[in-house]
């Protein structure tokens, strides 16, 4: 197989864009990420187009990406529309990856474009809903409480479920409320420094606790925002990314699904961090700097020990030690992660690499990480019945700078 | 990259099964893919999961192919999602060769379930209707006419551009209702032989003619109908193949979108076969048979030209000849066929692939074509805006029955 490369990368501002479309918005980014890798539309090979709940939102199915690339001159070639819950961009990408290395294709395009904000707010939480197996729905909301209709008629357990998986956590770990909003209190400060984040202040661990209760021990400020955006990535074969220039190399991309293969298993985040280790030689003591899926505060303490940034039960310690904040040993979403650069689901998967992908090329600014050369991403989606903390798909993908003539 | 081979197939039988789920439908013909294969699930090494418009007819997005595969021992591998309108399922298999022949996986499993029948109809009606661009809708309706709302308030264009084609397709090659109604007659006879097909019987020209006009020239058994149904094609290595003994081997998987990118052009399912052909050095001469996408029946004597099965034009010709029907020289649609096996939108890609493994198996009893070593399936989705006739994705797939020790 080919070695694989970004070959460019674009991306929209996130946030709340009601002049804005899945498709302008999709739009928008492939025209970054084609001028940034300077190739043409008619150099792609191959498109995969992520999008999550555009059939609930916009009410467009079945050729979603046919719809938002028109006039575009990315017609033509094979595209094919893939869904997989807040993972939808990273299964593009791993899928535009396959392709190349495939030998099928020089250059694939995997885009996210994601419209979450709709006029009527129940009908984001009621898409939102469907991250979930809706026949197993009355059983879930009998295990873990919650589940409520609310005042508008939705039954809302999405929120619950979060809130579920942050108290497992705070079992497990030890950690407080106090440390959830320590997550967002550095992400925001990330945030701040990030011109496409949705969101970015100084905020205090005490503003974060304050704010407007969602779940027990969830704070609005402890959950990504709703969020409108897109996000490309254009792969290329290593004799493309020679043409281009090409430097950054994607080194291992690897796409689970949660059990039930085998109940018991380490979660399916847990294996695609082994499995992307593995496949790259590349071990967490080697990574420079990481997005995590910080879809609630707790996630990213999970997460990192679940990369093994450190051991079991010491994501609280690693976040206290300030190892994780820009100028920290590792840090951790300086984009300002789901919580503050925003989450538009079908899009998120490319956005993180959007990030790591400019960390790399040192083009960051303010939040440059000093020296970056390779990164790790991790991306989770949809929840499973009895296994709430093990994604319906789990993508982790490792980065590398590399210097022509390396090797 | 390696030679991929089908291991094995499954699918339900199509029709309107109130009884019957997205996910109890892919589960039976997944079960069935398996022990054809002689394969348990813990071999398979990738999933996609192809299904259309589950998220408008059942409310499930995201993460359809977890919810419909649980409890089958196949979650844990990488599960994506795949949506491509009517080429969904063909979409799906496509990706499942490509994870194969890139060495990925050894073994790969394409499965498309579709539960389009709903207690409110104008539900269905609307799903459908997303195989086209939204927000071109207006300027569609206003370029062929059509799109009035009906009594219950669904504006309904879908078959007012079947219509278009077909009345196109009278003026350029002189095909007339009766020949459409032929088509008819004969998937109807062929379906009658097949146990999976929803409808099959002797009909006569008349009886089609006489059938509710839907619009014109269009009568509603020169439609293919409503379904409910699910089929799933297991794609294996050589080496896998070797140690099951499958002998059906993909000789070419070609998928394309229709224009933009070079307007003037072939259409995509023109494109789609030259590609198929030239990649397997199999020409339209060398085919034992065929299935076509006839989801309106004027598309089974297009595509036939399309595939070059016969000169342009000729489409009714071909069929007056009788070599298209069973018994003829080169059958087509030897399952019935969209019109008579039913379109389950999001299956019939796979399904199309099923009956031609079988045949090239020599498994089809009174509908065998005997003999048959090598077939072809077209399968098209979704409408473009401007260009009816080329569809949003267009899928062309070549199959051999390959003797082991034949090189």
């Amino acid at each position: 197989m080919t070695e694989v490369y970004i070959g460019g990368t674009g991306m929209t501002r996130f946030g709340r864009h009601p002049g804005q479309t899945v498709r302008t918005q999709a739009q928008d980014a492939v025209r970054e990420a084609l001028t940034d890798a300077g190739l043409e539309a008619g150099d792609v090979g191959m498109v995969f187009f992520a999008n999550a709940v555009g059939g609930l939102i916009t009410g467009q199915e079945m050729i979603r990406g046919q719809a938002a690339l028109r006039n575009t001159g990315l017609l033509g070639v094979p595209i094919v529309n893939v869904e997989n819950a807040c993972a939808s961009a990273s299964s593009a990408l791993h899928l535009a990856r396959m392709a190349v290395a495939s030998g099928s294709v020089d250059v694939a395009l995997a885009v996210g474009s994601e419209k979450m904000t709709h006029q009527d707010k129940t009908r984001t939480f009621a898409a939102l809903q469907t991250a979930l197996d809706l026949e197993q729905l009355d059983d879930l909301a009998q295990l873990i409480g919650g589940g409520e209709e609310t005042s508008t008629g939705v039954r809302s357990i999405f929120m619950d479920i979060y809130a579920t998986i942050a108290r497992q956590y705070m079992d497990s770990s030890g950690a407080t409320a106090e440390d959830f909003a320590r997550v967002t209190v550095k992400n925001h400060r990330h945030g701040e420094l990030n011109p496409r984040a949705q969101y970015g202040s100084r905020l205090t661990v005490q503003d974060v606790l304050n704010s407007r209760r969602i779940v027990d021990p969830l704070t609005l400020l402890m959950c990504s925002p709703i969020s409108d955006g897109a996000a490309a990535v254009l792969v290329c074969s290593d004799t493309a990314a020679r043409r281009i220039d090409a430097r950054v190399r994607i080194r291992a991309s690897v796409l689970l699904s949660g059990r039930d293969r085998t109940v018991g298993d380490a979660s399916a985040i847990v294996r695609a961090a082994q499995m992307a280790y593995e496949a790259s030689g590349i071990g967490p003591d080697d990574l420079d700097v990481v997005e995590l899926h910080d879809a609630a505060a707790p996630a990213e303490l999970a997460a990192s020990e679940d990369m093994g940034l450190c051991p079991p039960g010491d994501g609280p310690k690693l976040l206290a030690s300030g190892d994780s904040t820009l100028g920290g040993k590792l840090p951790i979403n300086p984009s300002g992660g789901l919580l503050a650069k925003g989450h538009p689901i079908g899009a998120t998967g490319c956005a993180q690499i959007v990030e790591l992908a400019d960390q790399l090329r040192g083009r960051c600014g303010p939040r440059q990480v000093t020296g970056a050369r390779i990164a790790l991403a991790e991306n989770g989606g949809g929840f499973l019945y009895h296994e709430l903390a093990d994604p319906a798909a789990a993508a982790v993908t490792i980065l590398s700078l590399e210097r022509r003539g390396d090797g």
